[in-house]
Order: C-alpha cells, then sequence, then structure tokens
C-alpha cells in the first residue's frame, strides 16, 4: 500500500496517528539540524520534518532530495509549533522515519508554483508539469465540478444523455469539417461534426423527447486567439416546445451552476433584449452588462448641426459617456484614438468632448460647433461634469457601432467595471433569420438553415426574407455568448423553402440533408434547444481571459500539440491503404 | 404549450382534470360509435377517447389519423370502465374536446411494435424509427442510466473526468488508427484516438491522482460481427497504486452498478483465476462461469492406452461432461461433430462416450479401448449413469482448448446454462506479458507496452521473457470480457526494456512514445488503471446479442452509417486545401 491518507487530509485529531504518505517534493528547507519537505498531492501539501540529531542517516538522504521527486514516507503526525494558517494541513507535521524514493525528477524546465516562470510555449511542451500546478489543476476540478452539475440538472429534468457519433457525413455549408479516410469504403471520407445538430433533431424525430450529450465538437477553422479546433459543447434537445419552455429550463440550469459552483443565488429572471436593441445601445449581440455606458445616437444632435464634415457625411454617429474621466489627459486621449485605428479594430477616428467643472463642454470638434449644439450634445448624453463623452460615426451603421462597442469595452476595462467576480446575464432574442454575405452575394443563415422564423413573420418570407426574426436565442454572460439555440423547423415544406431561400437547389439539399428531410416525413414532432460552449462556461467561472487553460491538453494557433508533436506524418502503408497520395502545392 | 402532461403519467386521481397531451399515434380503432387512439410518447400510452355521438365532426377527424401522425389534444381524464392492468396509465383514458394535428406522417416501412416487421437493413435506415420501439428505447434510457451511475460512484471515489484530446499522433503499433489530414499542417496527419491510454498516464505524471472518462474511441479494424468502428470507454487510472487497489476500487463499481440498475446485491467477492488457470479449465481468457462443465485433460487416461492413433499423436486431449446428455441420438451428436467442424472452429472431429444406465461406457472409439480404460475415463471425468462425456484432441495445446471451449459454450446453450438474468463475475490475473506473434516473428505486447512485469518476474525479462507475467487483470461477466487493465512501467529504464524486447530500436520507441518517455523523467508516479468497454456493459444489462442496439446510431459491417449514408465524397476543394489526391488501385 502506497499511503495511508493524502497529503490534503490530516489534522490535529490525526495527532499521534502512524501514517503513509507518498507525493512530490514541492521543497526542501534546511534549518539548523532539521530539514523540511513540503509534501504535495493533488488534494494539498503535507510538512515533513527530519531530525539530524534524530537520524543522521535518514536527514541526510532528505537533504538530497530534488524538486519534483516523488516519495513515498511513513511517520508520526505531529503538532505544529508553528502553525501555519494558509495551508488546511498547517496545524500538523509528520516525523519521518521511513523514506522511500519512489521516482527521481529531473529538474522541471520552470517552477511548479502558481506564479510559474515558464513561458506559454514551454508550459504547453511540459503540459503535464504545468498541469502539476496548483491554479491550472483547480481549473480541471471546477471543469469535473461543472459537468457532474450539468449531469445531475439535466437528469433530474429527464433529459437522457446519448452518444451521436463522431464518425458522420460532410456538410460543406457552414465551417470547414476535419475529413476522415475510410479506409473500407474507398476514396470516400467521414467527417467530424461541428455539432451534433442534425443527430439531434434525428433523436426528437425518434421521439427520444429531451436529449442532452456532453460532445466534443470539430472545426477546421484558422485559430484565432480563443479558438481550438475540437471544443466542447453542452448539447441539448426537447420536443414539444417553445422558445419560452427552453429558456426556462436553461435558465434554471445556469442558475443551478451559479448556485452550485460559485455560491452565488441569481434569484431574478434574467433580461430579455431584443437583438436590434443589443446592437443599438451596445453594437453587438453579446453585451457586457456589468456595466451601464450605452451607446446614444447623435444624429440628430450632430449631423448638419455644424460644420464637421466627417459627421455631416455620416450614416452613423453615436457616443458613450465615461463618468468621471473628464481628466483624461491628452495623452490618454491620443491612446484611445489609436486603439480604435488599431487594424482589428478600423476606425478612422474618435472625437471627445470633456463636461468642465462649470457645465461648458470642451470637445476636439470645437471649431465646428456651437457651444449651444455641444449643450444639446450634453443633454443627449445625459453626461454631467467631469464626464468624458467619446463620439465614433462612419458610414457603415453596423460596422460603427461594433467599432464603438470595442471603445465601450476597453472604457471598461479602465474603469474597473469588468469585476471577474460579478455576474450579469442576460438573453439575446429576435434575432434576423439570414444576414447578408459580401462573399458568398447571398442570404446565410445567421444560426443554421433548421432555425424556426417567428410565425408572425412567416409571411415576410416571400415578400422580405431579410427582415425576418427567427425564434432563436443566445445566453450572454459578462460578455461572452455562453449558449445558443433554437427552434427548430419540424415541416418538411418550410424546410424546403428555407433551402431555396439559402440558395440550395433541391438536389443539393437533398444530397447534403436529404436523411432529415426524409426523416420529417415520419411524424417530426415540434422542437427546439440550445447548446452552451463548455470550455466558455468553465473558463467564466474560473475567472480566465482564455479557454486554453481550462483544457487538459489543448492545441495552438496552428492546431498543432506540441507536447505530442501531432499532426505528424504517417507512413506510406497507411496512405496506401487509404488510397492517398499527398500533393503539397508550392 | 405543447402539453400539461406526458402520455405515462396519468392516473386514477387526475380523474375530472383538464389535460393538453402531445404524442404520436400508435393505434386507432373504431368499435361501434367510438374512437380509440392510443397516444405514445417515450414515458408510456394514453389511451384517447372520440364519441361519434357527441362530437361526429371530431370523431371523423379522429378516424382519419394515420399510425405516427404526431397530434396535439385537449381533453378531460377519465376513470375507464374496463381497465388496462398492463399499462401505467390504464386506469384512465381521456374525452378529447380539441384534436390538433402538429404534424402527419407517412406510413411507416416497419411498424412501432417491440415484435416488428422490420428487417435489420431497413432498420438501420430508418434508426430514427426502429429507435420510436419501446425495446429500443429502453436500451438508450440504460445506457444513461448506467453512464450516470458510473459517474456517481467515481465522483464519490475522488474521480476527475477529465477530457483527453480526440485528435492526437498516430502510433502504428497495435490496431490501425483512423487519421485525419490537417489543412494547417500540409501532409501532416492527425489520428483519433484508439484509446486514450497514454494521455491518461501523461495525467497520473501531472499529479491528477484519480482520472476517469467515458469517452469515445476508434479502431480502423475489419469488423466482425460485434465490432464497431467507434466505441466507447468507461477509461480510469489512478497513482500511487498496486494491483489490488485498482482491482477493489472497480469491483466496488461493478457492484454499484449490479445494486443500482439491475437491483442486483453480490456481496461475496469475485473469485480471482490466474490467466493459466482460465485456459486449463476453460480454453478461454473470459470463460463463462455460470455453469461448470470444466475441461478435463485426458492425456493420462487416453494416450497410450490404446489403439486410436489420433489420440495417440496428440499433445494435448481434453474432455467436458455433459450431465444428462447420454440420450442425445446420433443425430445430436453429428450436429455436435459438424459444429466443431466449422470452419471458425476447425476441429477435425470429436469423440463422445455415453455412461449408461448400468454404468458401463459406450463410446465411438470403443474398437480401441477396454472397457476397463473407459471405466477410467469416466472416473476422471467424475461422470454418473446418464451423462454425456465429449472429447476432442490436437497437437496445439492452445488451439484445441479454443476448440472445446466453443464446443463447451453450445453445451451450456443447449442445456439451458447461459441464464441472461443470472451473472457470474470474476478477474482473470496474472496474464502473460507477451505472446509469440508468428506473423511479426517477434514476442508482442498480451495488453500493451505500458504494462509492469510482475516484480518477481522481472529477473525474467533477461533469461525468459515469455515466461514473465503481468500486474495485468480482466473482469469477466458471463464470458464476456468487460473490462481490463494494469498497473503501468513508471520508470523509464524499465519502459526501454521493455520497448527493446519488443524490437523497437531505441530510436523508434523515441519517435513514438517519446512524450510518454520524457514525461516519466520528471517524477512519474507508481499508477495503474481499467477501461470498461460502455457497450458491452450495457448489452449485457439489457440482455442484447449485441452491443448494436445499445447505440443510439451504429454502423454496419462495412463501417457505413446507413442512415445519414456515410461516408461519402467530398469536394475536390476540400481535397485540394488538405493537399491530398484520391488514387484507387484497381
Amino acid at each position: 500500500m502506497f499511503r495511508t491518507n493524502t497529503c490534503g487530509e490530516l489534522r490535529l485529531a490525526d495527532a499521534g496517528k502512524t501514517v503513509t504518505l507518498s507525493g512530490w517534493v514541492q521543497r526542501v528547507r534546511k534549518m539548523g539540524g532539521m530539514t523540511f519537505v513540503d509534501l504535495r498531492d493533488r488534494y494539498g501539501i503535507t510538512q515533513l520534518v527530519f531530525n539530524d540529531e534524530v537520524n543522521a542517516e535518514l536527514c541526510a538522504q532528505a537533504n538530497k532530495l530534488g524538486r519534483e521527486d516523488v516519495i513515498q514516507i511513513v511517520g508520526r503526525v505531529n503538532e505544529r509549533e508553528s502553525k501555519n494558517k494558509h495551508l488546511d494541513t498547517g496545524d500538523i507535521e509528520i516525523i519521518v522515519d521511513v523514506l522511500n524514493v519512489l521516482n527521481t525528477s529531473l529538474t522541471p524546465p520552470f517552477t511548479i508554483e502558481d506564479n510559474s516562470d515558464g513561458g506559454d510555449d514551454l508550459r504547453m511542451k511540459y503540459r503535464y508539469l504545468d498541469l502539476r500546478r496548483n491554479c491550472v489543476r483547480k481549473n480541471m476540478e471546477l471543469r469535473h465540478q461543472m459537468t457532474m452539475e450539468v449531469r445531475r440538472y439535466l437528469d433530474s429534468k429527464g433529459f437522457l444523455e446519448i452518444e451521436t457519433p463522431m464518425l458522420i457525413g460532410s456538410t460543406p455549408e457552414g465551417a470547414r469539417d476535419f475529413v476522415v479516410p475510410s479506409r473500407m469504403n474507398p476514396g470516400q471520407f467521414y467527417a467530424l461534426p461541428q455539432s451534433p445538430q442534425t443527430l439531434k433533431q434525428l433523436l426528437m424525430v425518434a421521439g427520444m423527447d429531451r436529449y442532452f450529450q456532453i460532445v466534443k465538437c470539430f472545426r477546421d477553422e484558422d485559430l484565432r486567439a480563443d479558438r481550438q479546433p475540437e471544443f466542447t459543447q453542452i448539447d441539448c434537445e426537447m420536443s414539444f416546445v417553445e422558445q419560452e419552455d427552453v429558456i426556462s429550463l436553461f435558465e434554471g440550469m445556469a442558475k443551478h451552476l451559479f448556485k452550485t459552483i460559485r455560491g452565488v443565488e441569481l434569484t431574478e429572471d434574467f433580461p430579455r433584449m431584443p437583438w436590434s436593441e443589443a446592437m443599438r445601445l451596445y453594437g453587438s449581440d453579446k453585451p457586457d452588462t456589468r456595466f451601464g455606458m450605452e451607446f446614444v445616437e447623435l444624429m440628430d444632435v450632430l449631423k448638419g448641426t455644424g460644420e464637421f464634415g466627417v459627421f455631416n457625411d455620416a450614416t452613423y454617429i453615436g457616443g458613450i459617456c465615461a463618468e468621471g474621466c473628464a481628466s483624461y489627459t491628452r495623452k490618454q486621449l491620443d491612446q484611445l484614438t489609436d486603439f480604435v485605428k488599431r487594424s482589428q479594430i478600423g476606425a478612422k477616428g474618435l472625437v471627445y468632448a470633456r463636461v468642465q467643472d462649470d457645465g461648458t463642454v470642451k470637445s476636439s470638434v470645437d471649431k465646428f460647433y456651437t457651444q449651444d449644439v455641444l449643450q444639446n450634445l450634453k443633454s443627449a448624453m445625459n453626461a454631467k461634469e467631469g464626464d468624458l463623452i467619446l463620439i465614433m460615426s462612419g458610414d457603415d451603421t453596423m460596422r460603427t457601432r461594433k467599432q464603438l462597442c470595442e471603445l465601450r469595452l476597453e472604457m471598461g476595462n479602465q474603469l474597473g467595471l469588468r469585476d471577474k467576480n460579478k455576474f450579469s446575464l442576460l438573453w439575446i432574442v429576435d434575432f434576423p433569420m439570414f444576414e447578408w454575405s459580401e462573399e458568398e452575394g447571398r442570404l446565410m443563415a445567421m444560426h443554421h438553415p433548421f432555425t424556426h422564423p417567428k410565425d408572425e413573420d412567416i409571411p415576410l418570407l416571400d415578400t422580405n426574407p431579410a427582415a425576418v426574426r427567427a425564434d432563436a436565442y443566445d445566453m450572454v454572460c459578462n460578455g461572452v455568448e455562453v449558449g445558443g439555440g433554437s427552434i427548430r423547423i419540424h415541416d418538411p415544406e418550410l424546410q424546403d423553402k428555407m433551402f431555396r431561400i439559402l440558395g440550395f437547389t433541391h438536389e443539393k439539399a437533398q444530397e447534403q440533408f436529404g436523411f432529415l428531410m426524409n426523416a420529417f416525413k415520419y411524424g417530426a414532432p415540434p422542437h427546439g434547444g440550445l447548446a452552451y460552449g463548455l470550455d466558455r462556461w468553465v473558463s467564466l467561472f474560473a475567472g480566465l481571459d482564455s479557454i486554453r487553460d481550462c483544457i487538459a491538453f489543448p492545441k495552438n494557433n496552428s492546431g498543432r500539440d506540441v507536447m505530442l508533436d501531432a499532426p505528424s506524418n504517417i507512413d506510406q502503408k497507411q496512405l496506401d491503404e487509404l488510397n492517398l497520395v499527398i500533393n503539397i502545392k508550392e
């Protein structure tokens, strides 16, 4: 037997007991004739004591231990003289009688501490060492707890977890698929699922009524900062439901998670905001509502009321009011201007206006506007003495709003309004059914082609499809879309019409989604659902900026696992069996 | 709102209530002026009543309903006159006031009944209809319950569920990998995991201490009857453990499942049988111990004691005693002989001996042996009057034992000794470390190259590796291997030696498993684990002969999903992006 106890469980009440512990050497300290070793495992740290006077040989052995060596000890639990309040085991120490080195360790390439000296690349290459760090391990524990609670909640609501296949067919609509060559079906490929969307709809046709699955999904996209080629979804679907049923059940799940995991009781209903309202007030379909600073449209106030050509030519002018920021220096304001001009944001410039202590307004466009107009501005913005008004404009309303959104978030950061321990949740509803794709020159489904239009907007499908709103909903927390879903189409004719609007020929729709369309002919129930991004949820609860640290073995921005050194070349024999030839274009 | 209740929950106590139900039309019956509709959902069946005299129009509508139409009704719960004891809702019926057809159904290609008229191929093509059948749906519910209980048990024991990546590196050792071409890393491939074996070992190096995962695994093998290219494993690993710790914990899990899912209390420890003993007594490393009929080796009794050349040349002669089967007719015995001569079994023949009512033995080789020898046979077999002794022999002990094993199982079937509601569990232990591969001309790892040899056998690695036994264990239930695992090597030098014995050059070992060997240099703890086959467990509990019906969307023997029609061709654009050319050899 390797241990009687873990390194996290011994207390004062155990004093006098003889115990066996196993773990890693966190630290060795010599103090006079005593040697102290911090022994670590997943559960905590226990202090071991070796006394040179009592057993010189054993103490000499202990002095030779290196960081991360794996040892086993037998000893007696003893009350500490100087207790350590920061450790759960801080009241005791172990007087060691037997020391057994189970395995040695090379010196780790970085320190196994919360504040490690290891850079990102090194940490990823030695991820198995990185995971030993308290702060990273805690994320794995949190993830486990969250999935346990999700399952408990959904099980209690009658949901069945049903596994859908990983080797399915490729559907070129949407993001790029990862594909898997089939040896037994030469020249043919499986695809890995981008989500089990169509499969869960088939499960509803199959009468499963309430389905969920915590499931890996795959997208072969060019990776941005916070994307992974494989990610995990909490995927759910329900039959005989309307939007209200889905929203209420999954709002309940969010509240359950906040309560059980974070100890936060959310008693109020989450606000619901139409998509158009979210775009108008925050320039985003995932607004961070931990703070106000809503947009005010200023077309009436500033367009044509002065000689400023930029505003006079604008299709959209909007402002935000940063409370108490009139004291911003010229340098700070220049930095904000540089911020919005960065290529990722792409604005042309930024106009500001300070409300001074005497109530007058001093702006960067003073020469174009009278103080009267500026007072109108102050009043429209509901600004008071000491506030700073920031204004952006442009000829594309949506694009300008998105730029202003970035500025608002930056101001939120600067003013400390985005506290990671404060949570603000809401539902975004009434999404447009379609969005226009310049690239494709056609309407695209904003969510996916199976989304049900709002009943009252169905007539618009024939006359003005761009105006059709969908029974679609996203749950947003702190500016992060944590989940989203929709009521689905269950009527094969309506689905057919939808495909036509999306530019599918009948043949193409049949080829790609025939299995689903056919299934709908055999008594499909009304149904709808939702999918949560597990990685996002965990990183939100963990207070992480990136999803990477809540994934055990993440990939880097080139889609590589640097620890495993994957992907890699495969044997010619494997290629031959798959009937494949590699042909890399220069 | 689509329903106030499900079709499975209304009882006599609800009589008088007005309810709304939604579901599928299972059956429509006209009796006089009344029409009865059985309305079905996942939760049960509720009888609807339409009365021609009360509402002729509504009743006419009901008469037009077809099987599997989806309807919604509003009505009043009424006590039935003739109650149906076979239905949970059999005490009540609904007098319908409002009928709303939500969706119609074409006539299904087979009946949605437990005893369906649909063949396997049709059922798989329309799997979403097949899943509506009570008996198939129940398997999905069972699978959900089992995974919930597995998670509850392991969570209570401090295990963390940690997701390991699906896109990893290819390791040509072992079965064939499914590979995934990487677009971002031209010419390189990921592989889908055959199991998370090395990753869970890395998690132990990472100090995760107790890991589990219910996880999809992939093997590109030529599919036999009960294999699927993707299957699900309950994958577990623990640190600081010996074989005894792992066995005791997972025996506890099996008992927990039997108790919570099947209501069977298994109070005794599961027997443990060395592999060599299992081969000697049952000719199998997964013996069905629901019945005895153990092998008796008969070399002393029958070799050289008579003129029968087949036995006199044999390396192995073994028999089983089928109680009370002396009455088997010549035809039955011929059928048994044909059975063992089938190409799947490949025996040359079968010798039998009946113990007659007067105690004498009458055998098919009477002319070669004296009655004295046959009496010795009877006594060696512990056979009594009325028993039938069946004997097989050959020049390859293992092969002959496997043939005799098939015969034993067949006799178990014929005698009704393999009751699906009786469960007999045991551990097979002390597996050989290696087995000789004729094909490769070298020793191969019987489990995998990371298995720890028994401490006392380590010296044999240098002198007689074929004799080395491993710290490996399989859990067997009713002749099915439901799980297996081992203590792993955590010492890089021992691992190195193992790779050498397995014929790996240092370079090849480094190329394929370098990431693991390197990790072992940084303080790997002693560790071991086990993996259960979830599909097997569920089919065992469900009493199914195949794993297919406990998988929502299984593939056929060519690895095809006939419902999705996958795999399939992909666009040239996709191939180009992946730098691949298809080259099918004629």
